[in-house]
């Protein structure tokens, strides 16, 4: 399958989207769909889908549609599902502990391989069948078994002297949940940052500035 | 302060990062900045930083800077901190419970007045100082105390029935956690959606396409 190197951020926080419809089309016993059928369950111009998905390659053929699983196994494989990179989570409190829970890692292209945590009533025990070990022992662990990537999980204040560390260990990858600005300290790596606060901030923003009748 | 009204939703997205670099300013007592400086610490242009200031009517002299504290109270009140606009959690397993204790809904014009769930493990314990109901008492709930805003922390296939009886008890937010497209199904109300997958598959892609050195 040919692919373009220079596809834009848009068009890649797009993909999960169409991966997460075309899945619950598959598990409904669609077998195949247009791109206006697509248009209209996901609110994107059926023009739109068309030049999105023409950018990893194309997968319609015209006056036929796409073929539903096909192109929701070829989108899981252009988003790296079957990888299997390591992750650990660093911070396993309310939102670590939550998220590292609610998260279905193996069908997302990622297997939690430990999580860390300072708090020695949560050291000893596990999420899911991940032991949380005390955070004075992840330098030795990620030197041992060499994760890819980090789940932050831990206040703003803390975040820049482990996530240093985290760097120095090799972590290539970073989930970020916490406000501190790695890629502004460490531009080689990739940050995909959650900021729960700012997406509320622009709930309450449009909610007082609502125009809608 | 004039206020433009077509406000792009890029520039909306941006306004809470920079109340956060303008909060952490603030409580490092720094007096006032220029774009240029801001736009070391945020990896915008200070072009960008300008212009998205201006659309909200423009707050800094020129030669002097931006005056921080009175910058970040004017975003402030632009996304509506103040306006403690009062919320529902419903679903207060592990990820809203995590959400509902993490959140400082107050300083971000939010008051949590009630949370839901089915599970009995869970009804009349607290979150915060927050009571935890039967979610058969829901609309009951609703219609006596008029929430603006819910917060859906359900898996998808409940969230449906869920979101179709809070609409009708007039909720105008929806802070959606789930998978279930709110806003296809009712296009009058506003909803900022937190799809924490297409984060990690978005992480995902870009590892597995990482062209950095």
């Amino acid at each position: 399958m040919p692919k373009n190197n220079n596809i834009s951020m848009s068009v890649i926080k797009r993909m999960p989207r169409y991966y997460r419809f075309l899945g619950k089309l598959k598990d409904d016993g669609i077998i195949r769909i247009s791109s206006c059928e697509l248009s209209k369950m996901m609110g994107f111009t059926a023009s739109q889908i068309r030049q999105d998905l023409n950018c990893f390659g194309g997968f319609g053929q015209q006056g036929y549609g796409y073929n539903v699983e096909q192109l929701y196994d070829e989108i899981g494989n252009i988003l790296g599902v079957n990888t299997a990179l390591s992750v650990i989570l660093v911070g396993a409190g309310n939102l670590g502990h939550a998220i590292a829970s609610h998260m279905e890692f193996e069908r997302r292209g990622f297997k939690l391989i430990g999580a860390f945590d300072e708090n020695p009533a949560l050291i000893g025990s596990k999420i899911k069948n991940t032991e949380i070990y005390s955070i004075s022992t992840l330098e030795d662990f990620c030197t041992r078994n060499k994760p890819t990537v980090a789940i932050i999980c831990v206040p703003t204040n803390p975040a820049a002297a482990i996530v240093e560390k985290l760097y120095n260990c090799g972590i290539k990858g970073f989930w970020n949940y916490s406000h501190y600005d790695i890629l502004s300290a460490y531009p080689d790596v990739i940050v995909e940052n959650v900021h729960l606060s700012d997406s509320l901030l622009t709930l309450s923003y449009q909610l007082k500035n609502a125009n809608k009748d």
